[in-house]
């Protein structure tokens, strides 16, 4: 079976659910919520299609990936003390972005790119749902605020591209690369880790 | 005749006027508001365009939508008191999200996607421009502000899709829709209704 | 030998480079600088390419490009100081938005467009990068900073258009519009010239 699909549909009701409660302490109404969970689900796979040219969207040709944000969003509306668990946030999130790099990566890969450009399209596909979303609500994008966060997922996308030049079996490259990317950004979160800065 | 045609360059001049006077109280130059201007007008139906793949864009394959703007940001130039007008440019600004709820879920349709798709494209289609608008002059997204705007489009959107599945003629459709739209928007504000928060 | 490659090529590092150096000030990790210099870099051609329909977006389809990106942020990594050689990185912004414009113009008219849009794709490809950099920073766009930036582009884009139907010879007409555009940036920033306000 291919775990790919399964892992794309978490990613993204994981998605719809952080971006509709990441409005919560604002002054967003129901439907502000739910529009933002959309926009943070479909930006970033979104982006990477459109800059590849790969029509349809992945939402918009398979229905499924629909049902996923609704029921991400309906989650939030309902567990609304969700936000409250910083830490299962945090994990959500966490893994959100990694399933959404290598997915990227290899999407982009498919579509006959350079391994660089998989690279930067696996990283777009993780981030920028986010930073469309912070962007949106007038926020300083999650990009600029903590500090190992793309890079852990350019780093991941790296990673995964190494491997399989090296010849690794795709599933366990797609197991082993996910799992970097959600320890450097747990580690790095832990211990308050942050890449040098340009002075 | 066709009245989609001019209901959509009636549409695209209404949102140029509307975007190049909302820059009006900021320290913007002629060329600012123009430039604003331009791209209210052009956004939500570029952004809807792009999602779905259909090229030209219609203000690119189309030299009419060009002269359409460029008429209502002179006439936003010429006549800056309309400002002052707030009643006439709420009026502008709600025909505008209508008119363009509907064609959008229209454009859709006629490119196959299914009907919650099409749905999205037209809400899509009239807030997106203000979206765009707004995050590029740094305000909280109208969507944010005005609790009944993108989810009256959301309606009307469902309305027209609904109506046309039960085999009503469609330009019995287009103006019942518009209509419903455009007074779920004006008793909202009439009588400052809002949806429910997330708390 | 063509010069519209190496031109192009100069701009995209150019713009890295200055993208890099924007957020010097700010509490970016390199990464975010990195970031922010590469979204710079392509984002204004990308906007036009995408709103053109024109796919390999040109970043992607040729590798000297991201090679240029890079080297423009490993200039700016390495040269920091640059930023305070304000001179010098006006120089190079302005250069890069005058090579950018008629690059975009010449890029839409080999696409078969119409003389006005072309003129709108030249300014977007020269002004679009910085536009999304600052929406992305949470800054004012530039273009509603500086009041004579975008329409030197426009001008510039216009000027170009013009010549062409005259028939001057293409070389000569590119030198020209790049000078003219570069002029008027120098002499409007030189006796803040700006252009008139709505009110």
């Amino acid at each position: 079976m291919d775990i790919q699909y399964p892992l794309e549909l978490i990613g993204t009701f994981v998605f719809a659910i952080s971006g509709a409660l990441a409005v919560k302490d604002r002054e967003h109404d129901l439907f502000g919520a739910g529009f933002t969970g959309f926009i943070t689900a479909i930006g970033g796979g979104s982006l990477r299609d459109v800059l590849l040219g790969s029509y349809p969207l992945v939402w918009i040709g398979d229905v499924y990936f629909l049902y996923a944000i609704f029921a991400g969003i309906i989650m939030a509306f309902i567990f609304p003390a969700l936000t409250k668990l910083r830490k299962t946030m945090f994990l959500f999130d966490t893994l959100g972005i990694a399933f959404f790099t290598v997915l990227g990566v290899e999407k982009a890969l498919s579509l006959g790119v350079r391994v660089e450009i998989a690279a930067i399209m696996g990283m777009f596909s993780a981030v920028m749902g986010g930073v469309i979303r912070d962007t949106l609500t007038n926020e300083i994008p999650i990009l600029f605020r903590k500090e190992v966060y793309a890079s852990a997922c350019l780093a991941g996308a790296v990673l995964y591209l190494l491997l399989r030049e090296f010849g690794l079996a795709r599933d366990y490259n797609l197991l082993i690369s996910l799992m970097v990317i959600i320890a450097i950004r747990l580690i790095a979160v832990k211990y308050k880790l942050s890449l040098p800065r340009l002075d």
